[in-house]
């Protein structure tokens, strides 16, 4: 490990997941986060409890379908689906910039208390600091939540033959900020998938007990919350790259730059392991909700057990998805 | 209010308590924190939990008798404190400036690591986040908290002839952060007054019976957690200077720099208000306390109803000791 903090310590990838091991694991001790899930689930009288937390520091602060505010509310909401929880109680930090507008920070107070209506999660407690100009780019926003896990999730060991199901088109968030961030001169009218998914457990209802694992695909993207995944279970990972659904306008912008869209952020989609022989009836549920029509099945728990994720390209070859290393977009949740 | 955030809308006067009022509580609700308590309540079968978040921004990062990992920690615990719960879980949020010293970060999650033993407050989840240069100074911590609060508190109304205690000696941490910032050659032993005031409410035990609000006086000090607990309940509140445990060094250095001590913050005091009658048998047991020996009856709750806070002078004057307005020392906590 390097003596100095890098970007690529921010971006998801290998370079982060060294970083809380070798720093904050070492330190704070394993219960930090178990196999690196976003939630900790602890247990009550009234049923299990998560708690998760997050911070933003997208830029730019207002993008094409959302805005920094929105991202904070939903960024912690999905980190609490993902853990099988309906938000209850969210916590709002904020570290602005002097100087900053005003009316800009009410558009963003404003995003956040809408999310908050529309899923219930009440936001129930703040923090406010002001720091000099020059100290902080605009404003950083930290949310905390705590949410009631369903008695209807059971997550368990992934198996051979296990389906993987995307809920959605991959990358949007992560593209629509490239496109705002190297002010491309595009008639898209793609925008970021930032949403909350805490009704996607409700439509799933019974189907939830068929679902061993769910994670949020947002920073680094797709490959490597698989990557993610194979790595702490130990079991390898088949995709089948037709089966991705993707905008050909994502397609053809990651195209023009360059970029695996792979590796960019989603931030209103869910990865989801369906026990072996289930994938399509819970496909067909998932459907029903609002944002998910496009979801599909993408693959599956292959048999090897070396943590590695495969895909099949669309050409018919197969190769290796690696672990997210070393720079990508920085900044984009 | 202005179009533009100012730092003395941070520093938690009476500007913070626009700003929140004017963005945050009109898109938030009410019920963002009540009288702006610094934590949230409510219930499990299982009992009382309380929950808070706090995003620390100190400069400099390490001060005399602790750091900002040791600060965030604390500032967490304290708050839950203060609604009298035991901390249980903790989170952790790093947003980190690209070249930051890799041997600095390690040192800070040292420190918060070691509260975190010290106080059995697990730090459970955690997350990461870096940015370029310049958009950040250094490292910013959140940290947000859940606290099982004890049945045995049970906070209620102010009544006039309720004393009010100060647990400490004040302005410790706001002063040895002045000494830091204006690079003071003092041969001072002062440090900070950081630490956790977890314990006392153990300590406390059954008299926590008697005891109707407690507040950790930080940003804005005494003066400004007395005149937020004076205003929200609408009494006044009649203080003794000569009662007030201060260091000389700290009233020296403070004298220097024209700098009124009452309005620095505390980062291991706690301000409690006792039934009428019962303050001496509670200040005994709270003197048992590690940090707590200079622990002091201050001034008591008043008749008056004008939300006003009075400080019966040294000299036997009388005067009023308004909220804090306009610009402190910014970044303290």
């Amino acid at each position: 490990m390097d003596n100095k903090i890098r970007l690529s310590h921010g971006d998801g990838g290998s370079y982060t997941r060294q970083l809380i091991k070798n720093v904050f694991l070492k330190y704070f001790g394993e219960p930090c986060s178990g196999d690196m899930a976003d939630s900790f689930v602890f247990y009550t009288d009234s049923g299990k409890l998560a708690f998760t937390t997050d911070s933003f520091v997208v830029k730019p602060l207002f993008f094409k379908g959302g805005d920094i505010g929105k991202l904070a509310v939903c960024g912690t909401i999905n980190d609490l689906a993902a853990a099988g929880a309906v938000p209850l109680y969210l916590t709002a930090g904020f570290i602005i910039e002097e100087g900053f507008n005003i009316e800009s920070l009410c558009r963003i107070a404003q995003s956040m208390a809408e999310v908050s209506r529309d899923t219930r999660a009440r936001i129930v407690a703040g923090d406010t600091k002001v720091v000099e100009k020059g100290s902080v780019d605009g404003v950083f926003i930290n949310t905390s939540g705590i949410g009631m896990v369903s008695e209807l999730y059971n997550p368990r060991r992934m198996e051979p033959g296990d389906d993987i199901i995307v809920t959605g088109g991959i990358a949007e968030h992560g593209t629509a900020i490239l496109i705002d961030r190297y002010n491309m001169n595009i008639e898209a009218e793609l925008e970021s998938d930032c949403g909350p998914m805490s009704s996607l457990l409700s439509v799933l209802n019974k189907h939830l007990a068929y679902i061993k694992v769910m994670r949020d695909p947002t920073r680094g993207g797709l490959a490597t919350v698989l990557n993610e995944m194979a790595l702490d279970r130990g079991t390898d990972i088949e995709l089948d790259e037709k089966s991705i659904p993707i905008k050909s306008q994502v397609e053809g912008i990651n195209d023009i730059l360059g970029i695996d869209p792979l590796y960019l952020a989603c931030e209103g989609r869910m990865v989801i392991v369906v026990e072996k022989g289930y994938g399509d009836k819970v496909l067909k549920h998932i459907k029903i909700f609002g944002n998910c029509r496009e979801a599909a099945i993408i693959g599956r728990v292959a048999s090897g057990t070396h943590g590695l994720v495969y895909i099949n390209t669309a050409i018919g070859g197969k190769r290796i998805l690696p672990m997210l290393e070393g720079r990508m977009l920085p900044r984009i949740c």
